[in-house]
């Protein structure tokens, strides 16, 4: 939450850049006394200059939310210089593309069980190790072909 | 790739500052004139003076990744003035944590399956259609239980 303590004591931004902490201050709001290094961080980054002029372009509610994305990257930028908070967003884009992958070869499995190519087991063995000596077991009856190529009993079953 | 066509005319920084750039600029392999935007949007979010030390504290071949990660995040902001390329991460990051649950229950169905708690099914309906009327049939033989609860064949099947 956006703190209202700089009544007190300058912010840490006026404090950082040792200029007097006026009540309408941009900074004041999200740059708390008790948190240098949020401010010391966007500083380095993204110069106070920049931030106070990307406070003034947002909507007031906006402004803690757009702090916090800032002071987010400031920190990502200096403990990864060379990627920021890029090298994180490459990091979940591989993360999504494998969890898709295994998503569509284990849907794939259950359609393959649902089509009874892969058979069902009994026991803690992978069903593969069964292989064909787990067959269904029909009564007699007329028999057709469905979407997966299996036959199956024509009657109301 | 780092572009080295900063012999006939000054970078995109150099021409954006105007100043004359010179054959050790910083800037130019890695701001050709002809992408004047990358520079006009990395200066205006975190400033030609931040971008220069920036790229100072990496090493050489690190340089080209390093400013094309700060051009993305330049982007997202000016696109996203509230949370920049942070929104990225925030729709990844719930993008993981859905595929994942999706991959749990899928894989939870699977299981299932395993230890033939959902039939198979030999037709296009659901598998639950088909209640119990497919059993598995198995050669007379002795019976254990296996980890699902399920009983099976002692034998070697």
């Amino acid at each position: 939450m956006a703190s209202s303590s700089y009544s007190n004591s300058p912010c840490a931004a006026c404090k950082f850049l040792r200029r007097k902490c006026m009540p309408d201050c941009i900074f004041a709001p999200y740059f708390p006394p008790e948190e240098p290094q949020k401010f010391a961080n966007v500083h380095k980054i993204f110069g106070a200059s920049n931030v106070s002029k990307l406070l003034h372009e947002v909507q007031p509610h906006q402004r803690e939310d757009a702090v916090n994305s800032l002071a987010y990257e400031a920190e990502a930028r200096i403990k990864d210089p060379v990627y920021g908070c890029v090298g994180a967003i490459s990091v979940l884009q591989r993360q999504v593309i494998r969890l898709q992958k295994e998503l569509d070869a284990t849907n794939a499995d259950l359609i393959r069980y649902s089509c009874n190519e892969i058979p069902n087991t009994h026991h803690g063995g992978a069903a593969s190790s069964l292989g064909n000596s787990h067959a269904f077991y029909y009564p007699s009856t007329n028999w057709n072909n469905d979407h997966c190529g299996n036959r199956y009993p024509s009657g109301d079953i």
